[in-house]
């Protein structure tokens, strides 16, 4: 596995609390949604997804967006071509560009990248999602929100053994962000190379 | 519960891995160790131990330090008082001003605050004992260095849930800084105020 980004980057963008959940054991994000939030801070959401060209998430995180909109009647969020991983037969949200996937990440990912052309491809989540890129070697990069928020149990972050590293990171509104590179597998875990 | 600080400080100061993990399931910090640090960066140890009045620490957390120090042959790591709570009968380090604990942490507490005088207190981990002052009202801060490492499973960095404050973040080494006030108990948890 290389650091060296291939094109395009894929990158695991999430929010996350302090001690690495997703969201809490109900699916609640009442955690995350009344933190303030900096709309022009470091590692913005605007600036992101301006150069996003294809995004993927899971079924579990798809189902939580269907939710969300059913009960707020919001229109579908992104212009993108959005893949959803699942084997589980799952309504399509009307005026939204949404192909099923149910095969590897790595055949997902052949399509991902002809959508997505010069631009990124967003993995939203879930943790395992992401970790299944990783997994793959397909995962480059990892940029948190991290809430001041400790949830003890919930949905895991990235429920992998991996190294990162620090590329950049600030404060934002209530929040700190970090951006990292995704090394590989973590180095104890990792086969010996051949040199 | 309150954001005022009492004299003295309680802070929680610990590494962890962005995943919220103190250890792995082996109680291996392996993946802590071989980090790159930076020892005069923000919110670095040995400004941090300068104002530490006494130490509070769990049982695993001091039969993990044991270990440690048979294995490398180092002294004992603190001059300040260090209570250990614990209902294990449990060696004592020689040369260590240690004193065993096994009742509630506010009952510890006075003996900590007697000990510290104006300086602070220190509780070293694991998560749950820190979980234990939070529950008490009696956990000031939390200071953490986030590893650019996940583990996917381990032992929890604060097993509560919890609504902190960001007071400061910053990159160190290979870390991420950030200290955050303990606000209370999550929003949605708390019992509704009187007024």
């Amino acid at each position: 596995m290389t650091t060296e980004r291939r094109t395009p980057t894929v990158t695991y963008y999430t929010a996350t609390t302090l001690d690495g959940f997703l969201a809490d054991q109900n699916d609640s994000l009442d955690w995350l949604l009344r933190q303030d939030q900096d709309k022009r801070g470091p590692q913005n959401y605007d600036d992101f997804i301006e150069k996003i060209g294809a995004i993927v998430m899971g079924s579990t995180t798809y189902a939580w967006i269907l939710a969300h909109l059913e009960r707020t009647g919001e229109p579908w969020f992104y212009s993108q071509p959005s893949w959803v991983m699942s084997t589980r037969d799952l309504p399509r949200f009307p005026g939204a560009d949404i192909r099923f996937a149910a095969g590897s990440v790595a055949d997902v990912y052949a399509d991902l990248r002809a959508a997505a052309g010069e631009s990124g491809i967003w993995v939203i989540g879930g943790g395992d999602l992401a970790g299944q890129f990783a997994d793959a070697g397909l995962l480059d990069e990892v940029i948190v929100s991290i809430a001041p928020v400790t949830l003890g149990a919930g949905r895991p972050l990235l429920p992998r053994r991996l190294d990162l590293r620090l590329v950049e990171t600030a404060a934002s509104g209530a929040f700190v962000t970090a951006r990292f590179d995704v090394v590989g597998p973590l180095q104890e875990d990792r086969a010996p190379t051949g040199d």
